[in-house]
């Protein structure tokens, strides 16, 4: 499997449930799973959808630029580096942010272990 | 030992170095360590300094930003993920930037087995 398609695939899904449907986010993650937002971090997979789903904006769209891919160097482990803007519905210009993601693998299926997101401010 | 302080004690060590000296980043990486720079990847510690030491500027300066690091799961590493912006010599504008680093840890010393820069263009 190449991993650069499986980055691609993985970031195509996660964005578009995102934007569709936050709360689907949750079997991507796990209890063990991590999210730092913004420097807040959050720990499992119930926590971290109630603060995506908690966020102070209904409707957004992301837009990826860039995705780029390693292996982690643990089992089947890979990182995945996206950089892309946000558009806020009725917000005029759009935030840049950077994010990245640890996926690994659990029985063939990968799950979201770490996941770090930044908005680069202009 | 403290992750947060580690992350941040080895971002200022990394960008101290590149910015006085690149080729002193060898002793960081070691022969399985990846670089995906602007989506070029390179692997091994001799051919990333080759790259970085190798860019289209002598003098350059980054300031940080933000720091967020989380453990990733295999024994003693940890994800560190930097925002920042580039300045170079001769430049008016700082370019903005982002990079992560998967910190692995051999008898007690941390080398750098994961590295992806990207720009963030404006």
């Amino acid at each position: 499997m190449d991993p650069d398609a499986v980055a691609k695939a993985f970031v195509e899904h996660y964005y578009s449930t995102f934007d569709a449907n936050r709360a689907g986010l949750l079997s991507l993650y796990q209890e063990g799973s991590m999210l730092t937002f913004e420097g807040q971090k959050i720990q499992g997979s119930q926590n971290i959808v109630a603060k995506l789903t908690s966020l102070p904006f209904q409707q957004c769209k992301h837009n990826i630029t860039t995705v780029d891919c390693q292996p982690s160097g643990s089992a089947g482990g890979m990182l995945v580096f996206v950089s892309g803007n946000l558009q806020l519905a009725g917000e005029q210009h759009a935030l840049k942010f950077s994010q990245m993601f640890h996926l690994v693998s659990n029985q063939g299926n990968y799950y979201v272990f770490n996941d770090i997101f930044r908005l680069n401010y202009a």
